[in-house]
């Protein structure tokens, strides 16, 4: 009975990552990496596959991602039927340098290859996933993936990034429509509001279908509302950013994958979803690339969670 | 014996608090002001007034600020003594317009008047403080202002800002081996210890002499140090910022007005009186000047602490 339990859940209670999977080569104040694994599902699915046991992967490589690269996703029982290989293509570079503040960076290089014409094949065992992460992509490839699902998945989050509200707004406010928690930096909330008070831009994103919004604000934590409740999530101060790559992928992943864990879906679960994706995120920043969160153990999350707790609560005298 | 009692309290348990007494004309995109009364002592002790019955003011103003206006500061049982009115003199003057973001603004007129020449004078029913805030000024009438009280106050709270910083550097460090807890904002943090990480640059202020540390973020909230911890208090987001003239020393005396109350100094205690001194910051901006601190009842004060508990609390399962 059990046995056939997990079956089902395993079927069933899935959770999808769609995104990037790519190559990077990072420069930061602290030192430099040669071509290392990134991209927005690396990260998400990483940081997921630390709370759920079913973390599906759906993306593109080419012949230059090897066994290697792979394997470290199966290792954290990551599944990756979803994840095309182009035979003779090459993968999705980004290049990049951080300035000394490391809240500013210098795209070197980004080299599409075969993100140029991705269509993302969903496979069957992933079509009635209950937990969607749309990562970020073109907002086309995004919509694409909730319509080639079987049934609407129970939550669907979608992160994206500025460049999409200026070269396919109509397109990006089209998905906006169909998911159900949104996520982007303070800037990109002000972008695709048009208002600068982040309670004023909240209402008015929220007006254009997601439930949810979570605004990052990287070393000022974040903030979820819904139509009339907002919460205040702190960040961890940090001695050392290492390398912020990859930081609000890992959130997002993490946010989610405790989602899936819970598996109900409201404002209290969500508060403590981002606790969670925060503490990804804080584990993520302190080494290049994956490096740390590929490693992380289930206590090390723990301890870092009651660093969360004690960092921002108090108890006020009657 | 409650009437001895309270006389008691009336001369020891006192919160004394220096600072600019001042005109201000403000403008912001929601309108202008003609001079109104402003300055760091005005607002710190107008927010301080609603926690301990006993704050004293020093300030000096010229023979412009009228009967009206120092009635304000009587209204909400502040000691006016230490208030210096200079015949013949023009009180300091500031008009500032702020941008659209209200994050920045311009300074348009900067008239020192009675302010040029300002020597502190400490009444002698002030010289057994408990509790001192050094508002924003030179760092050497702080430092005068310390020296003339009978006794080391048991807390004292500095607030600098980055102007002293570019022009007397020397005697602001030697200030900050008098104080207890220094109040500035991140870009000054950094200013001040030449560390980018608010968590490096917070060991170097300690190291420097006050024994905490709170890194005032605006809407984002603030940071306390001290040797070994650190708090982060939100902010309120707000749907509208009508004017944030204020809002700096409005915190600083509902901070150190807290602190008198519940008359034990340590991290907790602090941790509260960051978060009420942070209700009474989002009232500020609110409305032009003093115009909202001037007038709120201790209802409107303990639902606006409400919203902060509801803004921040999480409750995470075992």
């Amino acid at each position: 009975m059990q046995y056939l339990l997990k079956v089902f859940f395993k079927y069933f209670m899935s959770l999808v990552i769609i995104g990037t999977v790519a190559f990077d080569a990072i420069e930061t104040p602290f030192g430099k990496t040669d071509k290392i694994v990134g991209g927005a599902a690396t990260y998400a699915s990483l940081a997921a596959s630390y709370f759920c046991d079913n973390v599906k992967i759906v993306g593109v490589v080419g012949d230059d991602f090897n066994e290697e690269d792979i394997k470290e996703f199966k290792n954290h029982g990551i599944d990756v039927e979803g994840l095309q290989i182009k035979e003779g293509e090459k993968s999705f570079f980004w290049a990049g340098k951080y300035h000394n503040d490391m809240n500013s960076r210098d795209t070197l290089a980004t080299e599409l290859n075969v993100l140029a014409d991705f269509d993302p094949i969903i496979p069957e065992s992933y079509q009635d996933c209950e937990y969607l992460l749309l990562g970020n992509l073109t907002p086309q490839i995004q919509q694409t993936t909730i319509k080639r699902m079987k049934s609407r998945p129970k939550l669907i989050v979608l992160d994206t990034m500025n460049f999409w509200m200026d070269v396919a707004m109509g397109d990006l406010k089209e998905t906006l429509t169909m998911i159900d928690v949104l996520t982007i930096n303070d800037a990109e909330a002000r972008q695709l509001s048009g208002e600068y008070s982040l309670v004023k831009a909240a209402k008015k994103i929220i007006a254009m279908g997601p439930k949810y919004l979570i605004i990052k604000k990287g070393e000022h934590g974040a903030l979820l509302f819904d139509e009339d409740r907002v919460f205040s999530a702190p960040a961890l101060p940090l001695a050392e950013v290492f390398d912020p790559t990859g930081a609000g992928d890992t959130f997002a992943g993490g946010f989610i994958g405790y989602m899936a864990k819970v598996g109900s879906v409201n404002f209290n679960n969500m508060k403590n979803a981002i606790i969670f994706g925060s503490a990804l995120a804080s584990f993520c920043v302190e080494k290049f690339g994956t490096e740390k969160i590929k490693n992380l153990t289930q206590e090390e999350i723990k301890s870092r969670i009651k660093e969360f707790v004690t960092l921002s609560s108090f108890v006020l005298e009657a």
